[in-house]
């Protein structure tokens, strides 16, 4: 019991979304076996993770690492209240996430054309066009349907982005009834008073749809970020944990903000995340032993507070 | 120029306090040579540095790596409006600290007895009375004196601490006209929520000192901590260039936050340091060399944003 528990507000919820089966490992440069990613996701939702990003549906070709999407999915057990995400960007992959079980699909679009280009081969109204092909399709086959905002804060190719391009981004994704919609810090150059003006200019335009965070650590500002997203309102977060999945555009840089870290600050600040710590951190030691190299984690290398004393 | 300047504020000066030449260096195994750690200060006051700890004036066979500190101060050149601090405990650094031409000195207090004896081996009654007669003797000596509040977050020993028995002891600090009292998160605990309501508390005890905080980035909070306490009014912040200095209690975790990485974050968000982050980040790859192994800092591996794109 921290003694500023009183100063706080009342407990609020906050949701993370785990994205490092998908997002974290398809930057890895080691495959896991199949198995592995099951084992991981089934800790994951052994320690309280309920939307998990799973699997990749995109031609394997260009993501080896995800080529086993519907093997991982076969092998997963349904659980009650728990959505494996399929991440789709197009027809053919959708067609592939529906008939593999996914309750949830991700979509992605982005700030500027030539990341879009450089990330998904195609201008940005086209990856605008894909989601409003396939939302209408999710909807109709009750498959929960969200769209994410890649370098929505900075772009490694065009630099600084306008708030005012993001605004006419979510404005279009919002028409085709998202079940939320996502600002990402791809490349990790976000800070604190641009999380929580861009949060104001997309909620005055979009008020009814909700609105998640995907935030990299880049440059150590992840934790701030998400501090900031959620006292703007923001309820869903993305994490993976142990922080896996570098940034390709720093190679020798962190990239997502690991789960266990964003826990520790969200619980320790009196947030409700329904997350076991101490088991999200035995997760990222063992997923650490078979990674065979150390997550970037904080948490789970110094461990939470306060311990038995 | 960031598309979001017009909605920040004005530019705040925020300043920050260079506390790798001592608290930096003085965890790190190896003892780097005299003029290698001048030659740092040096390059740190090119960077726009203009508070720096610069040597302990402890008993040398207790910090092996500060027992240079008269050589360090004789070999560095004055510089207008640039502070070289001296760390001290009692009478006899004070003493040393003085003659070595030191304009600042720094003293710590703890904010529990068992780091006290364990860190200083001393109680905290004792601390605060070294505190007392040593800050009218600087006073008398034209010499700037401030003291930090060690583990005022949380303490490895004795878990959580109270906010109500911190503010008991800034308020005995404060009656010796300290130039400011620092609140220490020592072991890398804290949250924003938790720096926003002890920094209210202590403030409302004593609104007449300025507040300094010192945050450890070994749960990944330093700079969100960071960007609380100077939304919350305070003005001046530690770190230490490269995040050099581990947690003595966290063994394979980070301890001070990076200098470059709070740059980044203040001056992005707005504010004003002084401080030039290329030359900083410069100045921690230079020390990385030295060193020779890598710094714990994020922005001098991923660089600053935004880039000429």
């Amino acid at each position: 019991m921290t003694p500023y528990t009183a100063k706080q507000q009342a407990k609020r919820q906050i949701t993370l979304v785990e994205v490092g089966p998908r997002d974290g490992l398809q930057s890895e440069p080691d495959v896991l076996p199949t198995e592995t990613k099951v084992e991981l996701i089934g800790r994951l939702v052994a320690a309280g993770l309920r939307r998990i990003e799973v699997a990749s549906f995109v031609h394997p070709k260009l993501v080896p690492q995800m080529a086993d999407a519907e093997a991982v999915m076969a092998a997963l057990p349904r659980v009650p209240n728990v959505q494996y995400i399929g991440l789709v960007l197009n027809r053919k992959g959708f067609d592939r996430a529906r008939a593999a079980g996914c309750t949830e699909i991700g979509m992605v679009t982005a700030a500027t054309d030539r990341f879009a280009q450089r990330n998904q081969g195609a201008s940005v109204e086209e990856t605008i066009r894909a989601w409003e092909e396939i939302a209408p399709l999710a909807h109709a086959a009750s498959i929960r349907a969200q769209v994410t905002v890649s370098v929505a804060f900075g772009c490694p190719f065009e630099g600084e982005v306008a708030p005012d391009r993001v605004v006419e981004i979510v404005r279009r994704l919002a028409r085709s009834n998202p079940l939320e919609i996502a600002l990402a810090d791809t490349i990790g150059v976000a800070v604190p008073t641009q999380v929580t003006a861009l949060i104001e200019a997309v909620r005055a335009e979009i008020p009814h749809i909700p609105l998640r965070c995907h935030f990299h650590n880049t440059r150590n500002t992840a934790v701030a970020n998400a501090f900031a997203a959620v006292m703007a309102g923001v309820d869903t977060l993305d994490a993976s944990v142990g922080g896996v999945g570098g940034c390709p555009f720093a190679p020798n840089a962190t990239g997502n903000v690991a789960t266990e870290d964003l826990v520790y600050m969200l619980s320790r600040s009196g947030f409700e995340t329904g997350i076991d710590l101490d088991r999200l951190i035995d997760t990222a030691h063992w997923l650490q032993s078979k990674r065979g190299k150390p997550v970037p984690s904080m948490v789970s290398k110094a461990g939470s507070f306060p311990k038995h004393v």
